[in-house]
């Protein structure tokens, strides 16, 4: 039998989904790839925290160990920020890694150097997890529509703020009520503020924007609205007039380079993103041939994160080598 | 210089759209393929007729003409049903040509047996064009969600209907006013049968389970159910109740195979396809681990259409070869 071997950095949410995803889904893989994923290290900040699943050899603290991993294909990225992640994807590729990352802030600032570092050494990045969760948008746009040319992007890329504009909407909740709740319920953070104040948005309109368009918007944080000041009333108005607040990013292709924006808009039916309620992601692409393509999907999750990584895993088939395992090359050498 | 030779069989709506976009789409091509797309022939069923933007040296009516153009790579099928166009692309085929197709039936009774010939031959058969228009439904299946087990689909895949049943919510037509105006706009053809009692959607749904189960349900034409049952009355008293019938297609993995149905359904706010109006196609695919995805996109016309077909081509990058134009390889042969 012959493996490929992976490592996954990060043991969050994210990192859980992606290792529950290899172990059920490790049939699939196996046809698609030709030979079964082994995760054989999983770098976490804590190694004395148990992580029920995971035999704890696999468990390492340092990241020399997953460096000096004979034969590793395939870095699996799952942490939060820039660094030291960003200096772990740079070894990474430099010792000749596939990388498939999920981190968005680390991504909308160097998805680009990263990219071309990888493009260099021969490996690829997959970044499908960074924006809009399971809905694959990213590899539609790289893959699904590459002869057509790209001339707007519209999304609602976090769920956190969707989710609370749509229990205003629906529950008459106020501002502060519908945030509690979502913290209660998991969506919303302790700190809101990279959520309501469209700072995570932001990442990924950076990210949607580079690969639509090859540039990113001038728009700076100053520029950039979240849902703070939208008030019950507001949206109550809205619905009597058959509108609905959706926190909404856009960026469209213009003579003078990308026009972006991110803050609440108002939007009538016949809006393509106007249905797309509570922790839902989703992106409309307008197309020069094919129109307006609408793609929406679970916007966070450990499993739908997991997806996009696992996926874009899937991708590399017949760009990896099938190795044999050590103790099986010590029987064939005996 | 060098060219990728292609023809096109069948000149209505979509072949156009095929010829147009790749003319207006030419740089593109040629960045993603290496070389231009060169339509070498183009196979109509009357010559004598004025085809504007088409050099008339272009146009044949005998399919022979099309086997015999030397390192033809690529041919587009915009043909109506099985015959001829099934034996003019297995002869395709069997030349080594890369075939795409949008012919919905054929590729609903045949597809399997053609992907099996070009599977022997080392060629592709390209068929999104197939379902959905210019929403990207097949690759995003066969591609994008390979390792997600997918359980269920459900799609509103003829646009006709959903017009037609828009337009009596909406606007309080009956089904006979909504159809006229469909005629009259060109959405329904003079005898509107295999749109609105369903035999289109059912080629859809069988191209759809083939790909997402890897078997055909177990439905006869019989068990096909249309919207001309479907009275305004009906449509009045849903709409009080905050709900809309869709022709809703839908095919689910169980124990005892796929099962599968096609009929106007009543859907609720909360369901993926409640708000996809007028033309609009769209498909849910709920899958093991991304969950679920829905794709929503113009469900026909020239260019959506025609994106499908040529984004299919677009993925032949690397399986082409780019041959030297006939001129250029006399001055190297001199």
């Amino acid at each position: 039998m012959t493996v490929i071997k992976a490592a996954l950095l990060g043991f969050g949410t994210v990192g859980q989904g992606v290792y529950e995803a290899i172990q059920t889904h490790s049939e699939q893989l196996k046809k698609l790839l030709g030979a079964s994923v082994s995760v054989e290290a999983v770098l976490v900040k804590d190694i004395t925290k148990e992580r029920p699943g995971v035999p704890r050899e696999l468990l390492t603290d340092n990241f020399n160990d997953i460096l000096s991993i004979p034969d590793l294909q395939i870095v699996f990225e799952a942490i939060v920020g820039v660094e030291p992640a960003l200096g772990y994807l740079k070894q990474s590729i430099a010792k000749g890694c596939h990388i498939v990352t999920a981190n968005k802030v680390l991504f909308a600032q160097h998805g680009n150097s990263l990219q071309q570092e990888a493009s260099r050494k021969g490996v690829t990045v997959g970044f499908e997890a960074t924006t809009a969760g399971g809905a694959p948008v990213i590899r539609t746009i790289k893959e699904l529509l590459r002869v057509n040319k790209i001339s707007r992007i519209e999304g609602i890329l976090n769920g956190t703020s969707n989710y609370i504009l749509t229990l205003m909407r629906e529950e008459n909740y106020t501002f502060e009520a519908a945030l509690k709740l979502s913290q209660e319920k998991g969506y919303a953070e302790a700190d809101p503020e990279n959520d309501v104040e469209g700072y995570d948005a932001l990442n990924k309109l950076l990210i949607l924007s580079e690969l639509a368009f090859g540039e990113k918007p001038d728009l700076s944080v100053s520029g950039v609205e979240g849902i703070t000041r939208i008030t019950l009333e507001d949206i109550q108005k809205a619905k009597k007039a058959g509108q609905r607040y959706r926190h909404l990013v856009s960026a469209e292709m213009t003579e003078h380079g990308v026009a972006a924006s991110i803050k609440p808009v108002l939007l009538s039916e016949d809006h393509p993103l106007y249905s797309v309620d509570g922790v839902l992601n989703a992106v409309a692409i307008t197309a020069s041939l094919a129109g307006t393509v609408t793609i929406k999907g679970a916007g966070a999750g450990k499993l739908p994160t997991a997806s996009a990584m696992i996926e874009d895993a899937a991708a590399l088939s017949g760009k990896l080598q099938t190795v044999q395992p050590l103790s099986a090359r010590s029987l064939f050498a005996g």
